[in-house]
């Protein structure tokens, strides 16, 4: 059996590794808030159930002019997806045989989407180490491509790139007519604002994805949303089909846009703990990426020799990881890690200095 | 405003007539089940909050295996779907391009699907007024076509088609390597069986379409399936994104397979119901399609002319019909109606009446 290809199937992962699941095992494979989703949903609960029978509304309006308004944007500047994932197929049907540009290691769901499109892919890696963008090398590829997909901050690093350089980015990409994915899946998650979106009234080649799955710790309901150009929209809203995005994620997603405090609450507390992890952990020997956001790679000299045995033991020890063996450049000499709550952190760190004073005594 | 393009979407209708909405108006161009979604959903509503947590599972495997057991199938022949209607557009995907054949007047999204794909689309109209398959001009496309939609028993009409003349058909189009896709929505409330799934095992260019949403009430959550041979479903699931199918409609879809009872007993109850309207109905001068589901076309002589008046009059009498102008062949004549619960039909049939009072009088 092989390793699954994403986090957030811990089973999968612990069988395939020839383990067994102990049974107050930890997911830090998944990277959705740690404290769960607004409580609001929880006590709505009893409310949605008569949304089962109503179709959904095709366009998901009231949602649309929510976002619209809260991002200082048209309404036909959003499209709501059934996931980000969607947004992403939808995407790479558009540019259907196209010629794309990944900058990896990055979210597995470009390369797969794209090829799944007969779109031929082409690979520029980031700085190993400081996971920074080599911007010169990317502005090389642009008369070659024709699109650009870009996590910021990006998965699985949770590095941030500098503003400036996204900004060089966008207009180079416009001069040479490539189209730009920005995906913020994980943008609220950051305590400093980092979004590009205003740029999309100047910019018709820029697309801009969201995620509510993980600030909101929805995975299970499915939605995430694009803001681009309305010309744009337009052409990709064509592959999509009606009642995509079910009633009840219309009706939650509503709620989690209003509900400001929880995204802000989070962020501040996910900074507090992952600046904890990054002193805990880098004093014991553990490298960390620089990640702004809710999980971070980490790794140590000579792990990836060990990856193997490092893997059974954390979960032996309760602890789930995401393997980074299918991450292009990562090869897995890394595991990606989410800043969980100070309770599931603290054991965590416990695990991995056994980890540490095992491979020192032997 | 222009009329909306599906049913179930009353506020819409009744906006663009120019009317407004009765508070207790009904809506009959809903075509799920009357009697609503199966009770344990309801029972078991709590339970399923948590499932908003977690990522769906990528495969659906549960559902996927309790669907085959119940088709005598092997788990490689069932794709699951975010609703039929993900399926229809997987499929136009797939079929990219390629010269397609519909029987109109039919449901709206195979031909919507279609030219999404750029699929260029012949037409052969049924029957007028029997609404039944015209197999030899069927015969005599399948030289020119790659695919064929077929709705069975058919949407709008409700009338289901010979056996023995599908069995032909599939012959034909085997002879012929047409792929057939016979959509089968609609299939559970017919009290006599009538699928067409046991011939996937013989017949590798066969699709059958089963959509969950429509007997269990459930269109707000979306869950659909597909049934083929393995080779077809492994082509058509690469342009699925990964959870497309929402955790929720995995679990409900589960309990939904198992409540036999429920599909069982909606059939026989729609029967006696549909026996009853087309009997009242006749005999104050209707003519109504025959058909063996959960809804039928009804129209009268010179209805056409009448149209706008007349769905102004139902309208205002609290009564939602589905308008057919945008189904090819129907052009607005007729107007379809669902099988509601006996109290309902009631009222429609009262409502029927005094339009027949009005016409006569004038």
């Amino acid at each position: 059996m092989s390793l699954p290809n994403h986090g957030a199937n811990p089973a999968h992962f612990v069988r395939a590794l020839g383990a067994s699941m102990k049974e107050d095992s930890i997911d830090f494979s998944v990277n959705t808030n740690p404290y769960g989703p607004p409580k609001k949903i929880a006590d709505s609960w009893s409310t949605y159930f008569n949304k089962i029978e109503q179709y959904p509304e095709p366009s998901s309006l009231m949602l649309r002019k929510t976002i619209a308004k809260e991002e200082q944007l048209n309404i036909d500047n959003v499209l709501i997806g059934n996931g980000a994932a969607e947004l992403i197929y939808l995407i790479a049907n558009l540019y259907k045989g196209k010629q794309v540009l990944l900058i990896e290691p990055t979210f597995s769901e470009y390369g797969d989407a794209c090829r799944a499109f007969s779109c031929p892919i082409r690979t520029i890696h980031l700085q190993k180490g400081t996971w920074k963008l080599k911007l010169d090398d990317i502005v090389a590829e642009f008369s070659k491509v024709d699109i650009l997909f870009l996590c910021h901050p990006n998965n699985p690093t949770g590095v941030k790139y500098d503003t400036s350089q996204l900004v060089s980015l966008l207009q180079e990409a416009k001069a040479h007519h490539v189209t730009v994915v920005i995906d913020e899946a994980f943008y609220d998650f950051s305590t400093e604002p980092i979004t590009l979106a205003p740029a999309i009234k100047t910019n018709p080649n820029l697309i801009i994805l969201r995620s509510m799955t993980k600030m909101y710790s929805i995975p299970g309901i499915r939605l995430g949303y694009m803001l681009a150009s309305e010309q744009l929209i337009e052409r990709i809203r064509v592959f999509q089909h009606p009642w995509s995005v079910n009633s009840l994620a219309q009706q939650i997603g509503l709620l989690c846009v209003e509900d400001k405090n929880h995204a802000r609450a989070t962020a501040i507390m996910v900074k507090e703990e992952r600046e904890r992890l990054e002193q805990e952990l880098q004093s014991i020997g553990y490298i960390l990426s620089s990640s702004s956001v809710n999980y971070y790679l980490l790794t140590k000299d000579g792990l990836k020799k060990e990856m193997n045995d490092f893997l059974l033991y954390l979960v032996n020890n309760g602890i789930i990881p995401r393997h980074t063996y299918n991450f292009s450049g990562l090869d897995g000499a890394y595991v990606r890690l989410a800043v969980k709550s100070q309770t599931e952190n603290d054991r965590l760190i416990e695990v991995l200095k056994g980890w540490q004073t095992i491979c020192s005594s032997s």
